[in-house]
């Protein structure tokens, strides 16, 4: 398996050693629940988190203006409550704690298993569950993908102006009817655990609708232009929503280089343009991973003024 | 072939498009050649540049404390004396500029020739030329790798302090003594305008000592754990350099995950402890990359205060 790991068994523990080195505002509790060194004294804490994999996130969110925890699970797997629990005591200064849940069945159950024993100990907790990625039909069964990394800006944004926590949730459970990404892959991941790609695509093959754990698509179809597929793409979203005025997120999936998100950017902005859409802010690199899937995925976010503000507010992540 | 692309003839011309609708900073003059759109009133312009594939070399480095312009070629191809001889004239506000040159036959060419035009029309125009790659044992045919970067940094930390052209030659002269670099690649990357891979590797096999256009190794070995590559990569280093303060960058290849180049960093780190080496500052990401290839490099320069200094200084550059 052509990985640079020393073993498959410490890939998180190796990979977190490996962080400390050089974010150096952050700490290690509990083994894998990163955390800032600098503690706030007050505000509503923002704690997200979930399986590895998924580099920059969550842990390279673990900034002022972000996040104040991370808990990482090992390799696509859900952390489990103790170290949520964990977290959720650590970063909380008596302001209450938010956690951001991406919709997964082992995310959502292990958050909001410590969600109530903290309740239970006395800490105020509330979580939101994001659900982004429209390839699944059923709502409700949306998985969380890249439009998790805007979440984690908002809520760190909100938090820094004090909001109290139920004014947090509101706003952000407000932002998230407006969150839709679809992602594309031309190249699976290799998982390290099981040294296994998460799908196979022929040389002449890509992936719409990919996941973010090696999930395969909802269409395979034989690899075209770039131009092609980013209105393939927005055909998708555009399925979900009619702004005008949009937040757009240009997300590698890990392997993809810079030349290519650019040219990506390139066609799907003239796209965009010609659909009479007006991109008020735009990020692209890698905020949320597979890996070493090459391929990328596509979010917007109705621009109402104060969501651009977070995302243009100031951040201690190198990563946003 | 697998590549994000809509035609192999537009690729330099789309990523620059792409670049500029999320790098709000910079302007394109002559079709390839990246500028500030704040074009610096006094102090020395720091021009540099090259073949393309190397993302965000060097077009995400023109900004504020770093570059004033980036030539750049088509993909892995030097830019021709005209574009250079453009961005020159475009940059120059009297106090002179300092070309920044990766030693490669095309570049070097074209890089001096457009520097006797511009001195021709009056220009005062000095150069430097990065050969960072250890992998050469003839140090006049050392190649300019991802030590590029750290020059650019240092060049245009002089330059915010308004050091004069010679005296800023002279120093970044000095600071490439220290500096070196290796590479290796677990897979090669695919170039876009010839649909071919850089080289053939099998699937146990990794090369060290690789170049940041494709080219191979000088050692082809058995891939094996990361702390045997981490070791392998710095017994090549301190054959060059025995200093023990030292500024240490980890640079991913172009499609290696960041969880990989996390977990290098461990073992990297864990490495130069039992060597007795202090690591005053360490910068972990893709900074000079091949394309798609999956690998790392490590580049040191002896920590002489200044240069940390320069390091550590604010850049409008994302990609720093």
């Amino acid at each position: 398996m052509k990985k640079l790991i020393k073993d498959k068994e410490n890939f998180l523990a190796d990979m977190l050693d490996g962080l400390k080195f050089h974010e150096e505002h952050i700490d290690i509790i509990e083994e894998t629940v990163v955390v800032r060194k600098k503690k706030k004294a007050e505000g509503v804490a923002i704690v997200s988190g979930g399986g590895s994999g998924h580099e920059p996130a969550h842990a390279g969110y673990v900034a002022q203006g972000m996040l104040d925890a991370a808990v990482c699970g090992e390799v696509f797997t859900s952390p489990t409550p103790d170290k949520v629990m964990a977290a959720i005591k650590h970063v909380d200064n008596g302001d209450g704690v938010l956690l951001v849940i991406k919709n997964y069945a082992g995310d959502v159950m292990n958050f909001e298993m410590a969600q109530e024993m903290a309740e239970a100990e006395g800490h105020k907790v509330a979580s939101v569950i994001v659900r982004d990625d429209v390839t699944i039909d059923n709502e409700e069964q949306r998985r969380g993908v890249a439009g998790t990394v805007l979440v984690h800006k908002y809520a760190g944004y909100l938090s820094e102006l004090n909001a109290p926590l139920d004014q947090i949730v509101e706003k952000v459970e407000e932002m998230m009817t407006s969150l839709y990404s679809i992602g594309m892959a031309v190249h699976p991941c290799m998982v390290p655990t099981t040294g296994e790609y998460g799908f196979d695509l022929g040389e002449d093959e890509m992936e719409i609708g990919i996941g973010i754990h090696g999930e395969k698509g909802i269409y395979r179809e034989k690899i075209t232009t770039v131009d092609v597929i980013a209105d393939r793409l927005l055909d998708e979203l555009f399925k979900h929503t009619e702004s005008s005025n949009l937040i757009l997120m240009i997300n590698g999936m890990g392997a993809t280089p810079d030349s290519e998100l650019n040219i990506v950017t390139k066609y799907v902005m003239e796209a965009l343009g010609e659909r009479g859409k007006n991109i008020t802010k735009i990020l692209v690199g890698n905020y949320m991973t597979a890996l070493d899937m090459q391929g990328f995925s596509l979010t917007v976010v109705d621009d109402d003024g104060e969501v651009t503000e977070a995302i243009n507010s100031p951040t201690e992540s190198k990563h946003f």
